[in-house]
């Protein structure tokens, strides 16, 4: 959804006002679009342009070693000859003009009427048609320009601040374009300023591929995949028409359309990369983020441009714009950092006693059923937790449990304190998070209470190690009763416990018993408003819903209450 | 909608090792994040860190002059204690380390933790909190942090980097936090990879203030107000809560969440930079866009940081981290470009005869009938465009019309051959993209078909104009009939209108009849698959639906049809 503006019909003007001021130090408005400041030397004028709602395409391209000039029609429509005329104009410095654009019939109309005029008046004016896009159309000059203008503009601009004469720049565009190829796929349609639907959609649990970056449809739709059959669509997507030569070599961008964000697009990068291998193409100083986009679509493209050494050079090159820098001389004095390996903490357990021994299972079987309660309950907690807070809760406990039922899963002969404290040390370190720490330090602080050597392990030990649990979570967490947090579920319970262990009744009914408190102390929290934590500016859209930590904790209780202690521990879950 | 993942637990992972492997010449990752790699003198190590989501916080804020690592956590999840110390262990050149993020109770406790082991291993570790976020508590202390990170983190690594021992750089850290207030609001929620429903939402046509970023939901909603409105309220949060201090230079960061992309936030800004000299502070090279987001988050948020002399030199200092890079010795030289104003092609208008005086508010009359025929159907031919195209049909005929009209309205005296010459220059220069360069000489060259003197305007010189204005889309254009486009209505058109004038029937009969036409070929439309433009990939998808140029042909002859000659134009809309 497109949702800052004024006057939508003046969008463009209004988002190019703002543009201009920011980047007043180097480039200054002219009619029609921007225009970069100028270095001591002439060079031939590159000039790029197009609709707006592309940025960075393309004002964010303009300066140092990339464009002199870009044209910025209104959002996804041509600029008008008018524009492109006056943009070049300003931008000629005596050296001739480029103009470079995507394949679009307004765009090749408009800037085609301006070169001529420009070219009655005795400047040089040449034309670099971006084609990139393979799923447009299977003949190379009929396709779409997307991702690649910025491959092209990149070469032009390289090449022009190298001082090239114009014959010379052209040609290098020109090869650009034809060494260069897209593959894209939509997630999601984008919304202009204004319009209430989205120019399209793509259907729930697809993708949209051949994307076009006006907002045009994909050619098909196809069920969404994981990032890892995505990564081979794109590739594949590519090679099937790649261009006819022996190179190596290949300049990569990952583009992002404006909604699929940098993090995922790494990690399709991470995809991408041993498919590159696999092929025997060889990466150069690939670009991963967003660098044509199309508004609030969601979605993304491969670009690979074969290098041979021209282009790997223009394509290496500095340059400095609004939005892409690139100074290789700010790294190139780094050296590798050594890195001081974090001690490892791993010790021998200690040997148990026979008591130590026959309980160390029960302690292993309680993990598995606190792993198999918080699993059934994610999504639950989750919900609650997002209510006033940032809905982690569920998918934090059940990394912490999977990690604590992983580290028991691989000790042998421990004794429930050495577990605890594996299972508390392995759930802080996976887990993360507020709860992460809590419940880690929780659980090693009652490892610490049981020991592994006791003669004998009796309820009471039990109550100690509730006991430790909470003191470490009150001495870490700094809450207190009342606070809206874990603490208003666990302290009742430890009371509870502790009373009804020490009136003499069986451990597994004290702990029932401390368990229908802190099930029902849980709910009840819903009452409170939060005082620690970061739901704390929160407090009044809290109230009416339990606390995450609270209910967690309750349902995990309730849970062990009901465990028959097993002969052996259930398998992990992994 | 977070799309891109494997599975959706190991997204923090998998992301981070597509970013490690692309930034592998200036850093590297240890257990629990990234270091970068060393300069050749060794600086106080400057370790920030959080949760994941927030890119580029935290890890693609690591670099020169910026932080020396990260700890990355999962996702909106603080990282635990041992990442925390594994990351700092690593990071550390024997100067000591800066633990600095924002203030949530998880980052807290576990960058807390490993703190104190890092003190115990003789390291000098020091803390450094942000809390800028000034809708998140009264207490200046008790705030979270959101975007003043960065501007928190950019004073430490400055300070670090000019070589400043620890006691300096932390002083300069806390400094900067104590000058620096944020204020936001989010629009749309975030969606965690793997789940299907946002972690929060905002009421359609609402905005949530006071947003955090960790998907936390703003503190209360108010209705969705236009830009200028937001930067008050933005600029106003702040003000509530300035710091006492006689600065009047500010450090500005207008940040986008995630969806709400550049071009909306350099159109805030448009309107936030005016509020600022209203209240005397002076902008000192502000950043506009993502800098600290929230997966796909909608929002965005307004930070100043009140400058003194030593803060404003740490602003201003450059630094090369692989999303954030200044050099401002790349700008330093460049020299403000003069432009020759392109030439100013405005001439008088050349007298008309009687009859052209005569005919000239027809043809005004007409423009005007045009744009109110394109404005009431403004969206439906949108929506037509946008089956298989970039759907800016609806909204570039209105562009052109509105200044066709406006053009025309400033002219005085002018026979109808100038009255089209002007208004088609308007709508091209305009509208811009295909209609708008189409409409626009077709339009110009109608009215040099018409001329302003001739002794007599009979109904033979509508045909001619109409014959003109078709030769001139077509020789642009360079499309044919059944190629779905405009001329599949206006080849008709012109057909019929010649023979019935030819025949001999009055201009308003041919006129409907040969409307009549047009209306049917361009309904038949349908039926074809598109040749030319951009919708060529989208042939399939385009059939069963009219072409957009066609229909509006067809819905202003039909238009000008009924227009009653009046006396005067109509009153020209705008």
């Amino acid at each position: 959804m497109t949702t800052l503006y004024n006057d939508p019909a003046e969008f463009a003007e209004d988002q190019l006002a703002g543009f201009v001021d920011l980047y007043a130090d180097r480039l200054r408005a002219v009619p029609g679009g921007v225009i970069s400041h100028r270095g001591s030397e002439p060079i031939v004028a590159v000039v790029v342009g197009g609709g707006s709602g592309h940025y960075p395409a393309f004002a964010g391209l303009v300066g140092p070693g990339f464009a002199s000039g870009a044209v910025v029609g209104n959002i996804f429509t041509s600029p008008s000859a008018a524009q492109v005329y006056s943009v070049a104009k300003a931008a000629d410095q005596g050296r001739g003009v480029i103009l470079t654009f995507g394949n679009y019939a307004g765009d090749v109309m408009n800037f085609g009427i301006a070169a001529e005029r420009l070219r009655r008046e005795g400047i040089d004016t040449r034309i670099v048609l971006v084609t990139d896009d393979v799923a447009s159309s299977e003949i190379e000059e009929q396709r779409r320009g997307i991702a690649g203008d910025f491959t092209v503009f990149k070469a032009l601009g390289a090449a022009a601040a190298a001082g090239a004469d114009i014959d010379e720049v052209e040609r290098l565009g020109r090869a650009a374009n034809a060494a260069t190829r897209t593959y894209g796929v939509a997630f999601s349609g984008c919304t202009m300023p204004g319009a209430v639907e989205p120019l399209f959609s793509v259907p729930d649990g697809h993708m949209g591929v051949g994307l076009g970056i006006h907002g045009e449809p994909g050619i098909h739709d196809a069920p969404l995949a994981p990032a890892r059959d995505l990564a081979a669509t794109l590739v594949d997507g590519i090679l099937s028409a790649r261009p006819s030569t022996d190179a190596t070599r290949v300049a990569v961008i990952v583009n992002g359309l404006g909604t699929t964000k940098y993090e995922e697009l790494f990690l399709l990068w991470n995809e991408i990369r041993p498919l590159l291998d696999t092929w025997g193409l060889t990466p150069v100083e690939p670009e991963v983020g967003e660098l044509v986009t199309s508004l609030d679509m969601g979605g993304c493209s491969l670009t690979l441009t074969w290098l041979d050494d021209e282009l790997e050079s223009v394509w290496h090159a500095d340059a400095y714009t609004p939005a892409y820098r690139k100074h290789t001389s700010a790294i190139a004095e780094l050296r590798p950092a050594t890195f001081g390996a974090a001690a490892d903490d791993a010790a021998d357990a200690p040997p148990p006693s026979p008591a130590g021994a026959a309980i160390a299972p029960v302690v292993a079987a309680g993990l598995t059923e606190l792993q198999w309660v918080v699993r059934a309950n994610e999504e639950e907690l989750g919900r609650i937790d997002a209510v006033a807070g940032d809905g982690d809760h569920g998918r934090g406990m059940v990394k912490g449990a999977d990690a604590a039922v992983h580290a028991v899963a691989q000790l042998e002969g421990a004794g429930p304190g050495w577990l605890l404290r594996c299972a508390g040390r392995a759930w802080a370190a996976e887990a993360g998070g507020t709860s992460g720490v809590l419940w880690g330090a929780g659980l090693e602080a009652a490892g610490a209470a049981l020991g592994d050597d006791c003669a004998e392990y009796t309820p009471l030990h039990a109550v100690r190690a509730v006991d430790a649990y909470v003191s470490a979570i009150v001495e870490l967490g700094r809450a207190e009763l009342g606070d809206k947090t874990l603490l208003d579920s666990a302290i009742p319970f430890q009371r509870v416990l502790r009373d009804h262990v020490e009136a003499g009744h069986p451990l597994v009914d004290a702990w029932r018993a401390a368990a229908v408190t802190a099930t029902s102390a849980a709910a009840a929290t819903s009452l409170l408003s939060p005082k620690k934590g970061r739901a704390r500016p929160l407090a009044e859209k809290s109230v009416g819903t339990p606390d995450a930590g609270a209910t967690s904790f309750a349902l995990i209780v309730e849970a062990l209450g009901t465990l028959t202690v097993p002969t052996s521990p259930r398998k992990e879950l992994r």
